[in-house]
């Protein structure tokens, strides 16, 4: 897989050269063990994964041996352990690496790399806020690959309003797992929600809790967080049923069901309703879940620069073996790698997906460095971001491909329907926007602040390089845009401003990719023997001459005084 | 079908009230009956054709009954006659009506829709260069609906660049069908090119004609056009096979094939080759068939409008009935079209597909009018720019359903899968760009002048229109802003101009928008008691403020000196 190999150098560039991941003897073996078992058992059935979709039979999922053949040899490999501290079984590597690892298999087959994502994901979240017991009984067998899990927020009625979920929890005593409940409810879009890969699947459940009046908690504070075993301590099957399974437009090869919880296909203890316990104190779900979610959407972002940069690298290659219509100069037929509209595309996917990448790696390093405020100031941008202009990216590597890209036989329409998931799933991009501007931006946090300290640092190291000077310009004058405009948000209305909100999210992702684009230039010498740098100073130079100006169109936008009012109710005619 | 409802009120806007189409009692029938035909027979089998793909079974390829009982009905209904004269045994109606009556079809089912716009487009070409007996031998058939027709142009070596086309005719004598050939290549990319839905088919082949010295004609000026029927006059099978089928990512509704032409597997009259007769003068294939392609790539376009606006309408409903979250105002859970945020993405898709109708209906009017250099300077843009902004359109659809727009219960992911072909045949939107720039606007002629006077007469009578005023300003200012990109490319080297040219033809497809979407409106009465035309203004007015502004962003890359440097070769690294 070359792309896996041009990744590969993209990922040791940023690690080693621009974050400064230790170089220590680690990193590279887990960075080519990586590599090598996603080029080998992900990628071979990534598209067979699209066209053997799973299937429920007799109540359970089934998936393709060759996913399963993948996830045991990631298990095998101790892979679910790399980012998990010692005390908790795990390797104590850098969330960072961690990342760059994932960043491979999910670049090979988002489906089945997804399995990563959300195992992962839920055994730090028992790391973080369960008991000594739920840790081993939970996350443990996760760590070792053993068990896989899910998150199990949405419900159909409740997708972007979790305030509004119906699951709810009834009292039943207590054991040494903590305070037991049975679930009742149904819960949607459950990745991995039932499968034949792992021996167990750990649900995390988020259901309100029914209090001895029959109410429940008003809004997200009545939420609490529940630990919901595919099969109980005991061997028995808890009450949890598939009640279907959605069939997608595309990250087929990972089953995603609507699960029963409670509906009593199953007695556990001689009773109907799913046994679960609860994580944490009562009415902190929302905010423990959060933890996790937090982790998915840069995951999400993750996935959205793989499967962009290697549509990207794909339609580079095609644009260099394809022969049609002659070039501007001589009379020959050439490339199309030579036409300046092919180059036009590459070159746009080029910045979109390094950027991608640079981003959604600098949030993983945040969260090494415990720098909570500014991951969280970031992770709106960083999953809608990425998750936005990828997509762009694999449409342009459609088009490279020409009629060759609408069928089946390239993988650029697959990577295409695959990443159409990312700016939906996790939070939609609408969401992530309303975050950003009412709960990051409008709350203010010194993170902001800090951010422009970053840029400001970036631009004053930019400045000494020649060549790099008029972007440091660029960079500050636009972040100057961007700050008039959350000044112009603020003294907007409500609906005013939501109205702007992806606009400024746009905007404000735009900004933030052109800051970490010539952060990683700043400061080095002249490229001039350094292909790869040469090259990617060209991306960063185009980025700034193509995509800054239009800054100024989605900044018009923001707390515009006239424009909320013409789009109210104007669909309706 | 709510939404074919919705479209033939805007039909019958853009028609009527604003075209000038003869409202004498032909028209409104005729419309009737193609929405009760599309609604009954071709939308309710959307879904179905895309689930079950044709298949090639002993070298026949096979649809679903439910396209065939569709397409029957349809021929039966004589509505193939529709826009052919009398003399040709046609109804005689204009090319608004017709593309008008199509466009029901194609929001209905793009896929079944397309056998519609190929042969009705192939009995014109017989119409315009065919002789008398061709016309009665291969055209007639076609308007009668009994068989279909093709266009045979892509070889698997040959796309973007038909000069190189590698099929090759001999000269087999000539009869009362004019010069006969055998003609011998691979033909790719062709729609219906095997069917079992009519009785015969008609290929329209591009090939080369092999002198007496062994010897073809260079480039395109060798190239001649030949009706090569898939059974001869005679009852026997021709020699034309099919090499495969296309396995789609939409579209997959009607068959897409590669074709063999003479490999000899039927021996007509006891030789190998395909019986072809040449179509008027020899070299003058591709100038013949560019009338075709141009009346597919306006086809194309009425295609992507109705997708798009299905997609609109879709989601429009969805959001009026998917609860979700609380409102701005008040405490209770509310519509998700109540969001702004969604209400933006509704008017994204409300006037992105308002324009691509008016845009494409305008050119069918164009084509009545017999003002060829007017659709032929406004065809590439027409096509590339309805392709384009539809999709953002589909995209924003999908959005706006969230996890449901991604499953296949819905429809919005199958018409996003459909509309991605629009900008790749009948020429990539990039080919579009260069044959804009180059051929179009740097040769001259007098087309832009007036359409620069239209532009002005349009904003001389928006001018009248107290609210409509500033937009009339806005649009004369976009125009000169145009004119200044073009006369800057003019000024720049070629590859310079080539990078820039996508840019401009967005930057210009633009401004015809919001030409178009203020003509609808100008020197209108305020339509303070009419909702529809109230919701025009609105979509108006927003598409003014809120893409207007991006127009210096594409115009900014147009011609600009440093850009094309930087991207030439950046992708490499």
């Amino acid at each position: 897989m070359t792309y896996l190999a041009d990744l590969r150098r993209e990922l040791d560039f940023i690690l080693f050269d621009w974050l400064g991941e230790a170089d220590d003897g680690t990193a590279r073996p887990l960075l080519d063990l990586s590599q090598r078992l996603a080029g080998d058992l992900f990628a071979s059935h990534y598209r067979l994964g699209d066209e053997q979709e799973p299937r429920l039979i007799d109540g359970r999922v089934r998936v393709t041996p060759e996913s399963k053949r993948a996830m045991a040899a990631y298990a095998e490999a101790g892979l679910f352990a790399m980012s998990f501290s010692p005390a908790a079984g795990g390797m104590g590597l850098s969330q960072l690496l961690s990342a760059a690892s994932y960043l491979m298999f999910a670049t090979a087959n988002i489906s089945t790399a997804a399995y990563i994502l959300l195992t992962s994901a839920n055994a730090r979240l028992f790391a973080a806020f369960g008991s000594r017991a739920q840790v081993d009984a939970f996350a443990l067998p996760q760590i070792k690959g053993r068990w896989f899990g899910t998150m199990c927020l949405s419900e159909p009625g409740a997708g972007s309003s979790l305030a509004d979920i119906a699951a709810r929890a009834r009292a039943d005593g207590e054991d040494e797992l903590g305070p037991r409940f049975r679930i009742t409810g149904q819960k949607m879009w459950i990745s991995g929600g039932e499968q034949d890969v792992s021996e167990n699947i750990v649900h995390l459940v988020l259901a309100k809790i029914v209090g001895p009046d029959g109410e429940v908690g008003p809004g997200t504070s009545g939420i609490s967080l529940f630990a919901v075993p595919r099969i109980l301590p005991d061997g028995s099957l808890n009450d949890v049923n598939v009640a279907g399974l959605n069939h997608k437009l595309g990250y087929r090869g990972i089953p995603n069901c609507a699960l029963n919880f409670g509906e009593g296909l199953q007695l556990p203890e001689g009773a109907a309703g799913a046994i679960g316990w609860r994580i944490g104190a009562e009415g902190s779900g929302l905010r423990q879940m959060f933890q996790m979610m937090n982790e998915a959407r840069i995951g999400v972002s993750l996935g959205a620069a793989g499967v962009g940069y290697r549509a990207f690298r794909q339609s580079l290659g095609y644009a260099g073996e394809r022969i049609q219509g002659k070039g501007t100069e001589g009379s020959g037929n050439v490339p199309i790698l030579s036409h300046p509209d092919v180059q036009r595309m590459l070159a746009e996917q080029k910045y979109y997906c390094e950027a991608a990448l640079a981003m959604t790696l600098y949030a993983a390093r945040l969260a090494d460095s415990g720098d909570r405020d500014m991951l969280d100031l970031l992770t709106p941008i960083v999953k809608s971001w990425t998750s936005s202009f990828t997509l762009r990216a694999n449409d342009q590597a459609i088009q490279i491909h020409g009629g060759y890209g609408y069928t089946r036989d390239f993988d650029v329409e697959l990577l295409w329907r695959d990443n159409r998931l990312n700016p939906i799933h996790e939070g939609t991009n609408g969401i992530q926007a309303i975050d950003l501007l009412e709960r990051k931006l409008l709350r203010g946090g010194s993170a902001l602040e800090r951010l422009r300290g970053h840029i400001d640092e970036t631009a004053a190291r930019a400045r000494r390089d020649e060549g790099l000077a008029p972007l440091a310009g660029s960079l500050l004058a636009a972040w100057a845009d961007v700050e008039r405009a959350i000044d112009g948000a603020r003294a907007a209305g409500l609906r005013q401003r939501l109205f702007g909100a992806s606009a400024l999210l746009d905007a404000i992702g735009h900004v933030v990719a052109g800051w970490l684009l010539l952060d990683q230039l700043a400061d080095r010498s002249i490229a001039g023997d350094d292909p790869h740098l040469d090259g990617k100073r060209r991306s960063c130079a185009l980025f700034y001459a193509i995509e800054f100006p239009k800054l100024a169109a989605w900044l018009s936008i923001v707390g515009h005084e006239d424009i909320h009012h013409l789009a109210n109710m104007a669909h309706e005619f």
